[in-house]
């Protein structure tokens, strides 16, 4: 290994130890024990899963590889950032430049052209214009639509969720899956606005 | 949505409320704070990512999509089977048949032709023929060994771990990626080995 690979190599795993810390930022997602919340970490996971087995239900075409890597890395700004829970109106205020700036930050620790790469991916998540973007948003909101459902709506009664606030942030959903939101609204959210775990702000 | 479609969707559901487990499946290696040991789904989370950064270096091109699949999925078997620690030699005596089992369950739980395939990623890892199943038993072996040198060796320690117990399960790690390893043992091994955190039980 000549002096350039170490420094290469050096640069790389300083960015494996730093991203290290996603394990710690919490969600406001209960695991579907009900008892522990889930973390960063685990929650890019099992979307990168589910990325896997649900790509058919893309509305348009998408690259399995690229969807996955942009869901593995896009939450990453959270180690400085912090995580801002769905409905958090005062926080999502100052969301965009904190994350901003944890991305110019944390991406930059990789070789150069590695960081723009990433951070490039994070931008094209953000801004949710092409098919794998707005597919791994579908993913980014009915894996805990889905761990809501399973726990009973728990994170749901806590918060005192409405279903206007969900409609809201799911706005774009079926703009990546049709058929995947229609499934979510009709197995995950329903039920649960029947059994008032949901507060229902619909006018009559 | 038609029935047929709806029960696609409701086996692959299933999969992921079932695989949500794996975030209980404790590893005997501690985050890089030394506080807290890491679960199944963060290591597979991070050895993703690894993944992607670091795939210039296998000894044989690899594909990407395909190697860090198979690191997504490979440990599901531990849901039933339990972790298996590195150095228990009585529990690796019938790792194997616990982890066959637990394959054919978990996997099983998919529509028929996904579950195969992840069947038969699972086992093409399992093997460690091709260069994505090699390239991936090096971050499978070089992620805990990155933070256990994070940690001053805590694990080592606690676990009285042997250089010899360390070269036997890397004995084939080089064949993934010459460079990965000669990098592992000469920043995270063998400091570890001169300050005493890992036992050196080689011949004088």
């Amino acid at each position: 290994m000549n002096e350039q690979e170490k420094e290469r190599l050096d640069q790389q795993f300083d960015f494996f130890r730093e991203i290290d810390r996603e394990k710690f930022i919490g969600r406001q997602t209960y695991l579907s024990d009900g008892m522990r919340k889930e973390n960063d970490a685990e929650h890019a996971w099992h979307m990168a899963i589910m990325t896997l087995v649900l790509s058919e239900y893309a509305n348009e075409k998408i690259d399995v590889l690229r969807t996955i890597s942009m869901l593995l890395i896009h939450d990453l700004v959270e180690i400085d950032a912090g995580d801002t829970y769905a409905y958090d109106e005062e926080g999502k205020k100052t969301q965009a430049e904190r994350e901003r700036k944890a991305a110019d930050r944390i991406y930059g620790i990789l070789p150069e052209e590695q960081g723009r790469k990433l951070y490039e991916l994070w931008l094209e998540f953000e801004e949710r214009k092409t098919p794998e973007a707005k597919f791994a948003r579908v993913m980014d909101n009915i894996q805990p639509i889905m761990l809501n459902a399973a726990t009973d709506g728990k994170a749901w009664k806590e918060h005192g969720v409405k279903l206007s606030q969900i409609l809201g942030r799911n706005a774009h959903t079926a703009d990546g899956s049709k058929l995947l939101w229609e499934y979510a609204r009709e197995y995950f959210i329903n039920p649960n606005l029947e059994e008032g775990r949901i507060q229902d702000d619909r006018e009559e």
